[in-house]
């Protein structure tokens, strides 16, 4: 049989990213934004963005995961 | 059996996640722009963040709990 | 038969670009404006950008991932 | 048979060009923005420019090398 | 036999005009904002959108390659 072959987990993991990847986008970039404006609190703006990046990122990650747990 | 295999589950965890993912980025990024905006409250404004991105997070993680809910 | 072929992964692949793309966008676009508003942080804004660059280049190289993970 | 006949990845790759096609937009444009409001640094601006779009367009490229890849 | 025909890569090809449609629409349309506040860079804001558009319209014309590609 030829058709459309494949498996759905990769459906799934390309939908898991688009939240996330834009979610990342505006944490990030309003991250830069802020930072212009108060460079002397850059530091405490890096750590809420790389803490917020990981409550983010790993929504997408786990895209991945749910591939493997539901087969 | 050939064709598209797979489980719909994880489909419905990557769509699970665009809302939380955006709602998430919009969140810690208006956190960092307000951390800019008064530095002097960046404390308050952390603690917020904080449980605001756990009420968020948990929508998405729910996701992989529905694909093990509906078999 | 004829109809339709080709690999589901395509499309997850395909999906797994929407969200990385345009949250890179939003990320250098704003990298822009704050390069331009405070140009003496420049190096760190730029820092800050090939980071989250990478945090988000990597969800959607994962859809090529994906397709060899799940077949 | 006859019906709708061709190969998924040519949606595959469409799907690519979503992401990549609105946040080089947005690169581009913000850069536009930013050049003209400190024209002085606009040599850094154009350099971020072609770094931030090389990371975005190799996204959608991928998508034909996705069609290539599964089969 | 009647019914849907046709070659699927025609969807893939209007998909891959979104993004770049709208990409295209956000790199000319800042360009005239910002070619009216700093009308002295108006040759290097025009320069710096014939490179952008180039990287996103190659985007959108590789969905016809894709349809030749892919059979």
């Amino acid at each position: 049989m030829e058709g459309i072959t494949g498996n759905i987990a990769t459906v799934g993991y390309g939908l898991a990213t688009i939240g996330p990847g834009i979610g990342l986008g505006i944490v990030i970039g309003q991250t830069q934004i802020a930072t212009a404006r108060q460079p002397e609190v850059a530091g405490r703006l890096f750590t809420n963005m790389m803490i917020g990046a990981a409550l983010i990122e790993v929504l997408g990650l786990l895209g991945l995961v749910a591939g493997l747990m539901f087969t």
